[in-house]
């Protein structure tokens, strides 16, 4: 693609404050990546720090590592690191398990807090894993059900029988977001406790879990964090709630003192309860190459950055693909938007074919949902930019058409 | 140390056929590793091989990895891997999670499957985190007990209240092993289900689970297997119970079409239901390298040498050690014991240490347990006898009795 970037679109590039962290990834020649808030990106220094970090510390530390390299401490010490990136505070996250598992964990927690309510509050079309979840949940107690409804209907169905309101902050699909503050405020009113799903925010889109007075959030590690594939997930639990939530998964590390091998569980005062077995020491080392990569970027930046390609990724589309049936899924407002932008087309698989053929790749979400996400440290102005002139020459050449972009079977 | 290693220890190493898998480690220099039984070594490919498919598959491949590099697959390719090392049939185990976690979910299976009853039965001194998430699952379902009782009194106790009997094959401290055709037939003919915890026993021990017509187990990726710290554990599940069980923790990879993205779950209609959350894809990775060197050794010379090297530590320990207050914990028939052997001594502790300051890396729990490893694909046998005459000199030296080995702390 010999297409000639404008000037303006050049010069946003040659002005970004962020511009030089692209080349601490290491992207594949030819592909510009917009899915990184699938699965974020290799960090240049990732292998080599597991190579470093895997030989001194496994080959030769071996068990003593876990204390002379700290590996006890690496679920605290990760998500730390992480709590500057979501307005929480230092002791209010751990790096543990899978997304799934800490939704799991935290729903139980909550219906435990809430012992006369009964219902777990949800948007209907929320992340599958949300809600299988819940349903899982529903089917484990009997006494407790799942109540899914629209995003524009949370409020209204925010009953005194909700003891927990499950919301991704940034919906996987539609890439809307919702107003943690005052939502977090309506729950409380209501006397509910709220989840907070950020798997398609940290890392991208401003957060303040503290300002919000969020009581218990998620997330995940391989999206705009760059933890790698299935990295270990995170969780966070306001300080003022930690002594009183219990986690239903009672393994051995969040036991107070799990080296003391007491047959009686006894949860660890602090986030450490939210722990449960053995942590996964190698994603957590990935996972934490990726972070302090981030942590070496302004947030302010990064946020202001991640909102500026959505915005010009939109304003290119509304300017130069016209008149081809796609329609801006995305709010408009920057306020209201995480950092990935859906279009939607009735080729919507065929034209995300044709675009991953020209190293374009973004993702397809049945039944029509085109969907771009930006990653504010490895994304250049200029790669929005042509991933828009891709798009418009496959929507005016009808490129989709061909027969070999019509195969279904794709993950993405 | 210099000390010479008999002729008849040395002619075991040369005519070990399993002698030449040594070198395909990364052992520190000077290290008598007998802890193999808590972390497993470096494989000397696992960084190489990672190093390489984080380059390609996450890299380069990024998000289409999911398809052309097989990670949707991976957690029953590598659970494929294991059945073979635990006698189970190919699509009988996945990987997932910790073992805490599979625990969790297996426990709540087995309790669905028995709704009359509700008791989890489990032998009191049990692996911690066998206890603490059973006592979870007792605080979050308020019908279920547990009941905790000596190794000898579990089929006295296997009443008509009893759901599921939850063991450990080889007890993490003392090293004795049970009966596992024995005690499952027991246990079937008083309508209880069986989970076997595989942790100390996965990769070092003959272990039959068609053949002991076993339900459910659960194991460890970072112990035998060589998986690397906080490896993903597995589960087993025997087919004849796929269809009914249901996982607790109701994820969406454990869904019949993850990528559908359906509101609704429905379980997958194989192993790939007791998935939760997204596999943790660079942990498989590792894992994966340990259990493909450990595959290409006979799974009979892979027992066999294990015994040995037990044998002969037991030999040795009683030739040159007496008279010290050392006493043997472990069973001294082979068919009763795993692969470590524990030794009690009032000053374990301080002995541990001593015996690690000269390289010689064993572990101590508390009370007062010494506890040796014997991994079959890196020890020698001359490592055994090195480290029962290290021993031998710290009794006679009282060299333990020095006060930096006296300073508590260490996590092993």
């Amino acid at each position: 693609m010999t297409v000639s970037v404008p000037d303006f679109v050049q010069a946003l590039d040659r002005e970004d404050p962020l511009g030089d962290f692209r080349q601490f990834f290491s992207l594949p020649k030819g592909v510009i990546y917009l899915d990184g808030n699938s699965l974020g990106a290799l960090p240049a220094n990732t292998v080599p720090q597991l190579e470093r970090r895997l030989r001194e510390e496994w080959g030769d530390g071996l068990i003593r590592s876990w204390n002379t390299h700290d590996w006890v401490g690496a679920p605290r010490r990760v998500g730390d690191k992480i709590a500057h990136l979501i307005g929480a505070g230092q002791g209010e996250v751990v790096v543990a398990d899978s997304t799934s598992v800490n939704i799991f964990k935290l729903v139980l927690a909550a219906l435990g807090a809430r012992p006369g309510r009964n219902v777990i509050l949800t948007e209907a079309g929320n992340f599958p894993t949300d809600l299988y979840v819940a349903q899982g949940i529903a089917g484990l107690l009997s006494n407790i059900v799942v109540r899914a409804v629209a995003s524009d209907e949370i409020e209204a169905a925010l009953g005194d029988d909700v003891a927990v309101l499950l919301l991704t902050h940034v919906h996987y699909k539609t890439g809307d977001t919702y107003d943690m503050a005052a939502i977090t405020r309506r729950a409380h009113a209501s006397g509910a406790l709220v989840i907070w799903d950020l798997s398609h925010s940290a890392g991208a889109v401003d957060i303040d879990l503290g300002g919000a007075d969020a009581d218990m959030a998620v997330g995940c590690g391989y999206k705009y964090l760059n933890g790698g594939p299935g990295a270990p997930a995170f969780l966070y639990v306001a300080k003022r709630l930690q002594a009183t939530l219990r986690s239903p998964i009672t393994g051995w590390f969040g036991h107070a003192e799990p080296f003391a091998f007491d047959d009686g569980f006894c949860p660890a005062a602090d986030i450490g309860r939210f722990l449960s077995g053995t942590p996964p020491v190698l994603g957590l080392m990935a996972l934490e190459t990726g972070i302090d990569l981030m942590r070496e970027a302004s947030r302010d930046l990064l946020f202001r950055k991640s909102q500026a390609l959505c915005s010009l990724f939109i304003e290119e589309i509304d300017a130069r693909c016209g008149g081809h049936d796609l329609v801006l899924v995305t709010s408009r407002d920057v306020a209201k938007r995480g950092s990935h932008v859906s279009l939607r087309h009735p080729e919507g698989y065929p034209i995300v074919q044709a675009l991953i053929a020209r190293g374009i790749i973004g993702d397809f979400r049945a039944p029509d949902i085109l969907r771009f996400g930006f990653a504010p440290l490895y994304l250049r102005f200029a790669d929005v930019w042509r991933a828009v002139d891709a798009l418009r020459d496959i929507l005016v050449t009808r490129a989709w058409d061909e027969e070999r972009f019509r195969t279904r079977g794709a993950v993405t």
